[in-house]
C-alpha cells in the first residue's frame, strides 16, 4: 500500500516591512507545485492589488460574518484592519499532498501553530532595522501614524522570534527565497515526517 | 561584540552500499568550506584509497593505542574491523566556526549523538532494498561472506534510522548531494541555533 505524502504547511511571518509579499512572489514564481492560500483583510488595497489574488478584500461586515460562520483558520487585528485564513483552502491542499505557503501577520501564525504544530514557521526580517525603518517608510502608502505604529509593533514582533522554527534575513530576495526552498527541501527529509509505513514502503523501493 | 557562529557538526551515516563516500566526495567537491574529518580504520583499502584522504588505515594495535590514549570521539568494530573518528580535528574545527562532515558507521553515528546533541544527523539509503544488494554484490571487493554479513548487518541498521534527524534517498548522487546541501542550508537558519545576542546582533545589523 502505497502511504500518501501528507503536505507541508509553510508560514511565513515577520514585521511589517520585512519583505514577506516580494520573497512570497518569487518563491511561487519558481514553486508553482506550492498551493499559496489568499488572506482575507478589511485594509484597503495598494497601488496594484488585486482582489482574490494578493487578498480577498472584505467590509468589515462581511469579515466578521465569515469569521463568525467559523470559516478562518486564524484571524488578527493588525493596525486598525482586521486579516484572516479562509480555513478550507488550507485543509484541502494539506489533506491531496500539496505543500501549502501561508504570508501571515505574527499574531496569526501563532494561532496557526497551536493548529498546526508540524507546521515550518519562517520568521523574515530584514538585514537591520535601519533598513526595516527605510523599507517601512519607502512604502509610503499609509500614513505617517500608521507608520509610527507599523514601527512600534514591528519591535514588540520580533521579541516573538523565538516561536519560530526558521529565521531568514531578507538582505537579497533571490537568496532569502534560495533560504525558503532549503529549509521546504530539508523538512521533507525530516525523519519523523515519515510514519513507520512509509519508513517500510521506503525501503522496499514502493515510494519517491 | 560580534558573536562567532558555532560550526555545524554534520554527521552522514547509512548501511554499508548506501553510497556514503561517493555522496560526501561530492559534497566536497561543491563544498570546499565543509571541514572533512578523515576517520581511521583497520580494514584494508580498497582500490584507488590513499591513507590520510579517504582514511588513516592503521594496523589493529596502531587503533588500539589510539583508542587508549583517548583519541577517538568514537570508535567501533565493524564486520570485524575498527573505524574510529580522531577527536582534535574536530573539535578544532567547530570552535573555529567551521562546519565539519562526517562520514561514519551507524554505530559510531550513534555515540556521537550522544556528545554533540545539536549534530545534524543524516541517514542516507539506497532508492530500494533491491538496489542496496546490488550496490553489495557489485563492489565486489569483499569475499562472498562478507557481503553477506554486510547485507544482514544493512537490514539491521536500517532498524536505527528514527535515531536520525533526516533520511536522504541516493537515488542519483547530484539530486542526494543537492538534499544533503539544503538540509546544510536549512539548519544554519534554525532559530534556536542563535543565542540571544546573536538575535540581537542580527536585528542591529552586525551580523551577515
Amino acid at each position: 500500500m502505497k502511504t500518501m505524502p501528507k503536505g507541508l504547511l509553510v508560514v511565513l511571518s515577520g514585521p511589517s516591512g520585512a519583505g514577506k509579499g516580494t520573497v512570497c512572489q518569487l518563491l511561487r514564481q519558481r514553486n508553482p507545485h506550492l498551493a499559496y492560500s489568499v488572506s482575507a483583510t478589511t485594509r484597503s488595497p495598494r497601488p496594484g492589488e488585486k482582489h482574490g489574488v494578493n487578498y480577498f478584500f472584505l467590509k468589515r461586515e462581511e469579515f466578521e460574518a465569515w469569521r463568525d460562520r467559523g470559516e478562518f483558520l486564524e484571524w488578527a487585528e493588525f493596525c486598525g484592519n482586521l486579516y484572516g485564513t479562509p480555513r478550507s483552502y488550507v485543509e484541502e491542499r494539506l489533506a491531496s499532498g500539496q505543500d501549502v505557503l501561508l504570508e501571515i501577520e505574527t499574531q496569526g501564525a501563532l494561532q496557526i501553530r497551536a493548529s498546526f504544530p508540524t507546521g515550518v514557521f519562517i520568521f523574515l526580517l530584514p538585514p537591520s532595522w535601519a533598513e526595516l525603518k527605510a523599507r517601512i517608510i519607502q512604502r509610503g502608502t499609509e500614513s505617517e501614524e500608521e507608520r509610527r505604529r507599523r514601527l512600534a509593533k514591528a519591535e514588540s514582533e520580533i521579541a516573538m522570534l523565538r516561536a519560530y522554527d526558521y529565521l531568514v534575513i531578507n538582505d537579497r530576495v533571490e537568496q532569502a527565497v534560495a533560504r525558503v526552498e532549503a529549509i521546504l527541501m530539508a523538512e521533507h527529509a525530516r525523519v519523523n515526517r515519515f510514519s513507520d509505513e512509509e519508513l517500510k514502503a521506503q525501503l522496499e523501493g514502493q515510494l519517491l
